[in-house]
């Protein structure tokens, strides 16, 4: 079992090899082609939570087994909040192979990777105005993503905290801005916070937007109101995890929404679709264990490669 | 983060800290002082199967993940067939401290502790006849534990190849025997098996028998006739554990028991209670994330006594 630390994790990175084993993780799950299993969102008093999730795209010769917290009070003991690593093990002997201590890198990496793929997915044409709704890695990443290979014309960054959005927004080259003037001037909202209360009010969505709820992944977490949902086309990561623990397990069992309408991403990806210039899309990203293992299986291989290269 | 190589794990374990722990740990469970989670049963085409379970006992500064696994072709690469490791992490930074490379040893272990847990809570009082279903690891340890902190008088042991019963029988000092004489004879039972199929069948099973069901975790599998739970007193480790993929499950579903009617474990062991001679008594054992907690815990504490003394 090799041990391999954040700085040759991300020395082996290869984004564009990542990227394209992210997209074909999600086609390969909504076809059936792979399994994957959540042991749920664990919460500690520190304050903190971890994700545990474990994956397996078939035919693939490893599965992965992802553990990714944060611990939000870290900063005060000098550490990072994002901790964790991924255990990658043989899928013919159930070996242990590698335990990549990427503290939780990779995770941050596949989740903006999702954002930037169902963007493009629900049809955000990369240009117009961007408005991305909290400051933290992940607010962050994915407007880095989005602006890599989608692109926008402006960006409006909104965060609880004035001043951290201010400076994600000189960072980035947007603009700080109200949460109700983002909503109803952006073409594309991209929404990361650990809200447990709606941020995103329906009479401030107009028709046409893009949005793309990254927040919501269990432990109460939500960002928008259900009524958006309502008269919204809705992409999910999974169905049957949005519906336990995303915004549109929110807006189901508020009655809101019907769960046999919501379309996979995966499907989406593999059979595109347009959606019309008035129609509201909604993209609800849990996040899944075959995103964690086509990633991780990037890193794994170019290891190998680079060991017998 | 330590890796810790098995010779290290084993040094490190002390059998009664270790199964006081496991004890505490099902009494927390069931009082609803732990958060537990499972990734759930994979399987893979070598054949071989996986588990991915993760635990925190309420106020421990530990949590862990464990991935256990079983490929049963392993032999053939000169590989032991049990693999997994338990991943050790820091409940108050969620920094990973450990990976206990222990090859499913731990696992293993708090099952067959379970087991004799198990045995003594329904009212096996440690004589007369001690009938071990299987020949694999668990049928060896169960009866290991339940010899040295239990006791019997006879020992039996079946298995689908008479060959390994003879031989496990050899070793222990028992007798291998027909399928139908061990259990109309034996006052313990103890399933280790993974049939997917009841091997016991309800006319065999005499009034006041006590059963310890091992084998059942998921994937199909099943011991037991439903005939008998539904006669018996059920005793299970986890209500909604054992209702998803445990005997209890297989019954509840033909209707054979009602789902209120089963006692956990935990609670039994935090209030015992005695029962009839003649009450035919099922303890059904799925395996705890707490179980893994509680026995890594010992270890890691151990590790940590060890470098500081």
């Amino acid at each position: 079992m090799r041990v391999v630390d954040l700085e040759k994790v991300m020395a082996m990175y290869d984004e564009r090899a990542a990227l394209a084993a992210v997209e074909r993780a999600f086609v390969a799950f909504s076809a059936g082609r792979a399994q994957i299993g959540d042991a749920g969102h664990f919460t500690f008093d520190a304050p903190g939570d971890c994700h545990v999730k474990a994956g397996h795209l078939y035919g693939d010769d490893i599965f992965v087994v992802k553990i990714a917290s944060g611990f939000y009070d870290n900063a005060r003991l000098g550490l990072p909040s994002n901790q964790g690593l991924v255990v990658v093990l043989s899928a013919t002997t159930g070996e242990a192979l590698a335990v990549l201590d990427d503290r939780g890198h990779l995770t941050s990496l596949r989740t903006a990777m999702a954002g930037m793929l169902a963007a493009r997915a629900i049809g955000y044409a990369g240009r117009g105005v961007l408005g991305v709704i909290g400051t933290g890695t992940q607010a962050r990443l994915q407007a880095d993503f989005i602006a890599r290979y989608l692109g926008f014309e402006r960006l409006l960054v909104w965060g609880r905290d004035p001043a951290r959005a201010q400076a994600l927004a000189a960072d980035l080259a947007g603009e700080a801005s109200g949460l109700q003037a983002l909503v109803e001037r952006a073409d594309l909202i991209v929404t990361t916070t650990p809200s447990i209360e709606p941020l995103v009010s329906d009479a401030w969505v107009k028709p046409g937007t893009r949005i793309v709820a990254v927040g919501a992944d269990g432990g109460g977490k939500r960002e928008l109101d259900p009524a958006i949902l309502a008269r919204a086309i809705v992409v999910v990561d999974s169905a049957q995890h949005c519906l336990d623990v995303g915004e549109a397990g929110w807006a189901a069992r508020a009655g809101k929404i019907a769960p046999d309408s919501l379309i996979e991403l995966g499907t989406l990806l593999g059979a595109p679709r347009a959606f019309g210039s008035d129609d509201l899309v909604v993209a609800d990203l849990t996040g899944l264990a075959v995103q964690d293992a086509a990633i991780a299986g990037t890193i794994w291989r170019a290891l190998n490669d680079s060991a017998s290269g």
